[in-house]
């Protein structure tokens, strides 16, 4: 099974590690950083670089596509060369997936019309702007489309789709690995749970956050 | 404040990832991911690679410390460049953590005698031959020293400590931005948790995970 991560200027680092750390765990797998050039990828704030071990081109047809989000989405939105490989690779996938505002892109692409998806809080209404109809669930799975909420949502979307990939065992034995059973001290990780006044302080600042 | 992490051949991504997704959030941090060289350095099934910007002798005195663990760990535990660096790092940090068998590498360079302090499950009675109490808690501080247990602990240690750097409010901000609302499909993230035939099977095969 080759599972493609795809990478762009200034995306989330957890968004494409998460899952990466859960799903890279499916025996046999093998996992893919895959970018317009191969080299070094920085992240959202740029003290962060992961190499790119292939280009769009040299990853035609994986089977798990995992796309992650980040600021550096919104300047990859009429990229062709991002939005025409997704598409070329969601012809072939058993899996298309996305972490935050990675479903924008999916959306861009035109893969989430009519279909249930989510993405980061702070962008859901735009995920409507492409044919979407997005729900606050954390994970949701519309067919062989999985799409997750923020950054740190990516971990539990692996853990899922593990399940459905390669069984309960399997996804239990890398949950007790990777030791993840979460205790937040706080539980403000959504807002529904945070202080209104801070809801609402982000909300008037998601421009300087999304893009 | 000067946050470094340090890198080795065969690490654990999500490990170094986790609380640098959260830490590296601070405002006006600085992060800097360090290896014996700079460049690539692969993690622990060699499909992902993070770049290291500086060699240690390049960030003598960083303000917080973290060390993350992974197979590699195993072969780092005479390394003396890596735990020379550490002890001299250590003299100058306000913070020195880690996660997962990264608290082995502090517990080499003598930085947790006498000290509570946790690791991977798998790890725990190694801690002890270091002179550290290890206990069950997911994250656990000692002083200025805080080590988390497993992968994914590294999140819940990077929330907490930003809580004691920055405040309740950074650190509330921080979760709701990256959404860290944790909802695993499976409850088997410990060892009390997990099927006892899981954990079990995995204490049988820990040489095998551990290096």
């Amino acid at each position: 099974m080759q599972i493609a991560i795809a990478l762009f200027d200034r995306f989330t680092a957890l968004d494409a590690v998460g899952p990466y750390e859960i799903l890279s765990r499916i025996p046999g797998a093998e996992t893919v950083f895959v970018a317009e050039r191969t080299g070094t990828v920085r992240n959202d704030n740029g003290g962060l670089g992961l190499v790119a071990q292939r280009t769009f081109d040299e990853v035609p047809a994986p089977d798990l596509l995992i796309v992650p989000g980040g600021p550096g989405q919104h300047h990859q939105m009429d990229n062709e060369h991002l939005l025409g490989w997704l598409r070329r690779a969601d012809g072939a996938t058993t899996w298309t997936t996305s972490v935050c505002t990675g479903s924008l892109l999916l959306g861009a692409a035109g893969l989430l019309r009519g279909r249930r998806a989510t993405s980061h809080w702070l962008a859901l209404d735009t995920l409507r702007e492409h044919g979407a109809a997005p729900t606050g669930e954390r994970v949701v799975f519309d067919g062989k489309y999985v799409t997750a909420a923020g950054v740190s949502s990516g971990i539990d979307m692996g853990l899922a789709l593990l399940g459905r990939i390669a069984g309960d065992r399997a996804a239990r034995s890398v949950q007790l690995l990777t030791e993840y059973d979460p205790q937040p001290p706080y539980d403000a990780g959504s807002p529904d749970k945070a202080p209104a006044d801070l809801v609402e302080e982000w909300r008037g600042r998601s421009r300087f956050i999304l893009q």
